[in-house]
């Protein structure tokens, strides 16, 4: 296993399994093992278990059942099935709220939630932590030794906060830490002389709240980042309990580009991520934009912990929570489960096993429907998939690199979220985000999504769109990765103010990066939607919307000027040489890409950033994607272009699953291919 | 009297009155002459009286005072008038809400409302039923035994919940006894393992919430269920002690397709039923939808007890609660009342005799103006139709006969409210009951809205549209009316629930239905808004919006097949043969209703369903309806198009107001003709 | 200064500064004396101090620190600054909500908020009316001899309402003195029969809710009143404590047309007006339509008291809490600023000198950005301004005069809002009064708008738009108004109620409004938007939409009708003569203008009312307006049309900065010209 980054010691395959939840059927235990027969016969290799089962695990305070995870488990040693065991904490039993109230939630209204839901806990409660520890205990006890057992999951989708007692004095200590118990750099970070909002004191901090404080920035930020580091303490909390007893690794199911947790920050207490993935796949005007979405949120995930992740959940057919919840397509599934893998995921696991008969989830897709049998469209799907990563093994381990990175990071999320400016709810960093990844993706690049506090050494190319926070430190690293040779590119609205919402003084971009990019941005002009302003660059015409940066350029070269409006003929791309490097500045948001597409065109070029396939065109809508390792490199082509394609290759490659040789592709709608060089 | 089912054993004409509330003029009663003199230039032979009078009658707590209704009972009896006598508990006085805090309503955050508006009373509160009772015994003991006493009407418009201690613990009882006592029945029932949701006793049982639960949807419905239950028990409550001193009639006045209680239910505490209808005349589009969505609310109250109902309340003009509040155009108001009596009303009634002077129903039309004097429009108009309906006084007691029904459960409303799946705004039962109803009613085709509950053996041909709630018992008593000759339509997402909202194992639709209709349904695909889908049917090609279900076909014959989509060629519209009868099962939403009124012209020619005029055509927009009774039969034909109509008819029908012998029909713009045949 | 009314005795030119928050920066006091040079630069000679500065003015109870006001007063007198100095009771220290939580605000569901955001004390709580005395008469004591001390400015944009106890209790004592302590008065005023909400006694009266009472527009209304008695109140409070010291003129800045208090009521409070004005210049569709709205804003901010007013606030260049937040284009900034001047400011101010570091208002426009230095686009505008003004500072104390009044109610605003009828969200009362103030705009002439209670002595023409409300006495002013010579027009909705939202017996207008008219209204019929009626009048087709009255015309002469619907070819529009003077009744809404147009011509011909320009066109979106007084009159024309503009003048007038002669002006997009007869 030389040269491969496998996820566990002992298992050397690609995870094919999910979500099964066998303590819903425990009043007809014979269903277990149809339900082993059936996971045979769709190719299953793994099980997650436990996920929302407090109440069966412990049906009254303190008295435990572990019937159904004991039947389980001996049935996956017998059939060869490796389980993924998650704590309960996901969901609390009913008799908790009762008997400890303050386990509940408490909204930022300040009102006590009643039992129901779930998601359902104060992460700072006491007793909450009192009893999960317990629990956790008892199960890493009691499987840890399982040869069936893969790795620990802890809790399910994590999210949420609470504003009681307990959550405002953990607050009060995060602020008192953060700032030194000194309040007045508190007030100084948050510019509370502001409408008056002066802190005597720490004791005096409330969560924010809408029928109290909401519009102090500093402290909605500061906020968010209690709540990740609170979240993330909860975490760790549950798994000291679980390590007394076992060292297999642990993971927990992110959920994408949700705003609520830095990612980051809750990244570091796992050993690898995993995720579960709902695209929204079969929109009316087809799947191109939503590939490259999805590709760019595997893409962060996996930039995380730079480590191959799992495809923790995902549906074999339908969602049902969705405003509309359409079938997938034939192929759909299997594309975009190979998709997950071509970006770093060495799993492709589903929510749900069987479905449920009644609640909130009956109606989701599961691999085996209320009907029961193997016989359904979906069904086969999933054997067939199975059958085909079973000899797709060799993938697991290999990884994907990348000379390009995008920074994005959620402190921007956050204050952009509570900026009153621009558009108020059109700032679009996603968006912006992806702007950038999608020229990078259909050329078939491999980029990072990282943080602007990771290392850079990495990278031939920065990009660095709408990066609206960025304190000084940070600007004086980004100076020393373009003094050093990188290629930065920034966008309008950049470094505007510090890591607390507070505004630089002296203009943006903040301090050092004046230099790097050789200019200042005077003002910002934000567009009606039904505005648009023309673009002269590359000899070309191009169009912005939203923003316009109004520049004074000092030391850099114009690329680009404005078009119309009372800025016309003023510089709106520019490029300026610092050090060994160059740094580029988009002034505006380019509406439709194309000069996004051209820019980063050119600069990948200029850095000769690899490609999955070279010299040859890749078809609009497929995605090309390199995994590679001990010296296997692996191409997955994977038509998501709404009919059918033909392309020709850099070269002669195997069809794994068949063996045959071929130096062009044929893809039919939906078809993919994994290749090996 | 014989053959004719009256609704009063006393009066055998067409009541012809409405709401009228003397109390809010008791500082200047001289205008109750001026109303009496009106009353008969009107043609008023009725008017309710209380409706929310509590506090005139009970100025204070035990103080009472009937000077008001004393004085119009001398007056009606003087007069002739009929007097519908409304209980006063659509709202409580202000000095019961200040001394009994408890009979305010708790809303579903657990906060209790202050006072105002009505129906702000908890029908749970034992002091409220105390103090109801009281009251409603005073008002049966005074005036049981006046001559101008017609019936009882109970409250006004009743709904709404309360969930306070009181509601939850007779909540509690409620479960308790729906699930003998047997935690565990409900727990499976409600699916309660799911998410850690089980209940260790009926104690815990808590009504829904917004800050609590609201995802079990065995809890949500069984709510619904309990409001309903609980809301009769406090209707009957009410009638008991009006029952202890006179043994007139009880009604109460329901609200069409109100969609939080079961009406079928309600139904059963009283006599008979009325209701308050406030069409959307004058929609820009025009009244042709409207007239036959109007029609088929009538066909629905008329068959919650298969018998005669009131128009208790309708506006002699306009109302002053809508977005637009329109005119009604002259000879709007007169079909529209003509229309309620054609459906099965045998009173014409109006909400409002005078206009309030004062708050929030100041401007909602009233037969009297603030103005004061009969040479209005309006006056006018209700005069004509009271002179009118006098010379129709023999089409009272004559009845609607159906024979054909369409499903329509609340039990479905309220799951396909709550379900996950689908389009989660655009489940659409209302129209889609109203796609197939529309078809028959554009035939003059009588049909009854039943429940699936209701005894079918009166009926040739039942449609069952969407239904989406069917238990086993009720999946063997269709195949029982299909297997000794009925025909039945079923339609895509049928019985896949039990009356629980548990999914059935074993797939869709349930059990012996799969027999009975001759295959099964795999998968439920639905569509974007803009996306259709196309079908081949008839040898024409109708277009399916919003959903299309995948069939597997055992037994039936396929009629019809999909012409797009992955599913292109499978069918989509199926007939099968069992017993004595036919199945039909109709896969998709039909867009436009041209494949419905197709299949239900085939199948009404096949079962030989009675029209209103044979072998004529009705035009587009002309409602034509049969009422009969004691060896009379009448003809109906009002004129809903929005343009005048000549139309042939099939034989000599009599003009009842002018005697005129006729064999074809001119209707002006909004005009309409009641025929003798 | 003869014949000119300065509103400061002892300033004879037009004021120039704004918004200025050193306290922010009290850590680095150096930034002070920059502001000092800056602000030369920028020729201001005035600064607004101390708005919601108590945190710093009192950092802990009876602590007080004068520190940096002190210091600015001693810079303002050095150089030669005028200070506008503000009571800081819009936003409370922290440590008061901490040891009064009473005097925080009660929300509407009873619920009192947490310490946040600004306007958040309770305007009844007397430990809050003892803070602020305290406060007052410390900042009166200490700066009232100060030669910089211009005047002083009453908190900030009062607003808002409190549910607390006091506040309940407040309302009570509110209503025993309206109603005479007769709680029978009340009942009949506010109809409380309806639904049975009367009132047995005083202590029973509750705030509206949405938890509670909220249909009962006699409540409802009263309610509204009360909260403006008691912000004057509080306001009163404020100005006695000063008053003890200084007697320097009072003002508070108001917000045009903000609904929630009666401003008329308000402003007597005061001894002159300011308001801040932030348009929405810019839009898509250009800024002709804002700059006729805004006008009319200044011009109902100037007839609060029939007196010149202070511009307190506006943006140098953008805001930042729309939901579009735009750049103002060149030149932009300086005509809105010369629009304010010209329609009765004396002043031109900022919010705010210098933009804040951080919390909601950051990215607010300031004149001076966090770049801190002076050549910047916005401050160059800034500065070439204050050059300008410097140079009209005869206008000065010159008025605006107006011989036709627009009647503005907040009653109406009020009723209508409340108002159960017509089109519930389009009832569009302030379009309505802009599409007629649009076409005396257009003209140049003169416009006020004033309350119905007001005196109409000076008018020759009133106009009476959508009025709603009109007791029986105004009816009579207005009868006497036409009787001895003027010119009355009203619209359909006219005097239906009474000031309590009662209807008026008899039908609308209201008693002797018939009679002035000629007529009565009968019916109103409300328009879906997609409607719309022909009208014949003038010899031409004109279009009404949303609303249309059918008249009963009893003397009035008929000078159109409608010309489609069911009421074609009755009358809609018709004048009376009446005594000396004419009454017009329009019956429906214009759409686009139009009509009114045309009548509004015909009306100021008639009437000969004063135009800025005799006989000569004024080119479409171009401002003309004139100021006069001292036997000096000055002509503004400002260019909002969105291009270049020449056009003739009626006779020879001199540019006054520059003192050219010209009789045609040509003026440049954006531009604007201030002209001396």
């Amino acid at each position: 296993m030389e040269n491969k980054n496998y996820l566990f010691p002992d298992f050397d395959k690609l995870i094919f399994g999910g979500d099964y939840n066998p303590e819903q059927w425990r009043h007809t235990p014979e269903i277990w093992d149809e339900d082993m027969r059936l996971m045979k016969l769709a190719h299953w290799n793994e099980a997650t278990l436990g996920v929302f089962s407090w109440a069966e695990l412990e049906p009254q305070e303190g008295v435990y059942d572990f019937s159904v995870p004991d039947a389980i488990f001996e049935k996956a040693e017998k059939n060869g099935l490796k389980i993924i065991l998650a704590t309960p904490s996901g969901a609390k039993p009913r008799w908790m709220a009762e008997k400890y109230p303050e386990t509940m939630r408490t909204a930022d209204d300040r009102h006590r939630a009643l039992y129901g839901r779930r998601h359902n806990h104060c992460f700072s409660s006491p007793v909450y932590r009192e009893k999960i520890a317990n629990i956790n205990r008892l199960l890493a006890k009691r499987y840890a030794h399982s040869p069936a057992l893969l790795c620990w999951h802890i809790s399910n989708e994590v999210n949420g906060e609470c504003h009681c007692e307990h959550c405002r004095r953990a607050f009060v200590e995060f602020l008192r830490k953060k700032y030194d118990n000194d309040i007045e750099k508190l007030n100084l970070q948050w510019w509370t002389r502001f409408w008056s909002h002066r802190y005597d004191n720490f004791e005096q901090a409330e969560p924010p709240s809408s029928i109290g404080e909401n519009a102090v920035h500093g402290l909605t930020i500061d906020w968010k980042r209690f709540v990740t580091a609170q979240t993330a303490d909860f975490m760790k909390h549950e798994i000291a309990a679980i390590k007394e007893y076992s060292q297999k690794p642990i993971t927990t199911n992110l959920m994408g580009f949700f705003t609520g947790i830095d990612y980051r920050e809750l990244a570091k207490t796992v050993d690898f991520v995993s995720w579960d993935n709902y695209p929204n796949w079969e929109l009316p005007w087809g799947d191109v934009g939503q590939a490259s979405w999805i590709g760019m949120t595997h893409d962060c995930m996996r930039s995380l912990k730079r480590k191959n992740f799992l495809l923790m959940e995902s549906t074999p057919s339908l969602v049902n929570w969705k405003d509309i919840n359409k079938l997938a397509r034939p192929g759909k599934m299997r594309i975009s489960s190979l998709q997950a893998i071509a970006h770093g995921s060495d799993s492709v696991q589903y929510f749900q096993w069987r479905k449920s008969r009644g609640s909130s989830e009956k109606l989701h897709g599961a691999v085996v429907d209320h009907y029961g049998k193997e016989d359904t469209r979906v069904f086969s799907e999933v054997a067939a998939l199975g059958e085909e990563l079973e000899k797709l093994s060799a993938v697991a381990g290999t990884e994907v690199i990348s000379k390009a990175a995008i920074l994005y990071d959620w402190d921007t999320i956050w204050a952009l979220q509570d900026m009153q400016g621009m558009q108020k709810n059109g700032k679009k960093y996603g968006e912006a985000t992806h702007l950038h990844y999608g020229a990078f993706h259909r050329r078939g690049i491999n980029v990072d999504l990282i943080g602007r506090k990771d290392s850079y050494d990495e990278y031939d190319v920065i990009v660095a769109p709408m990066m609206y926070i960025c304190e000084e430190e940070t600007a004086g690293r980004l100076a020393s990765f373009v003094r050093q040779g990188g290629t930065l590119v920034g966008t309008y609205a950049m470094a505007q103010v510090n890591e607390n919402d507070l505004c630089h003084l002296g203009g943006w971009p903040c301090g050092v990066l004046m230099d790097v990019f050789g200019l200042r941005a005077e003002e910002l002009d934000t567009l009606y939607p039904e505005e648009s302003v023309k673009i002269n660059a590359y000899g070309e015409e191009y169009t912005a919307k939203d923003y316009c940066e109004i520049l004074k350029v000092k030391d850099a070269t114009v690329l680009g000027t404005y078009g119309s409006e009372f800025y016309k003929n003023t510089p709106c791309f520019t490029v300026n040489e610092y050090g060994k490097g160059k740094a580029y500045y988009v002034a505006f948001r380019d509406k439709s890409g194309t000069f996004t597409d051209k820019l980063i065109g050119e600069i990948s070029a200029d850095k000769k950033l690899p490609t999955a396939i070279n010299g040859k065109e890749i078809p609009k809508g497929v995605t090309a994607k390199i995994r590679e390792g001990a010296g296997e490199k692996y191409l997955f082509l994977l038509n998501f272009s709404g009919k059918e394609q033909t392309m020709e290759l850099d070269g002669e490659y195997t069809v794994i699953t068949t063996g045959e040789k071929i130096s062009s592709a044929y893809l039919p709608l939906n078809g993919g291919l994994v290749l090996k060089a």
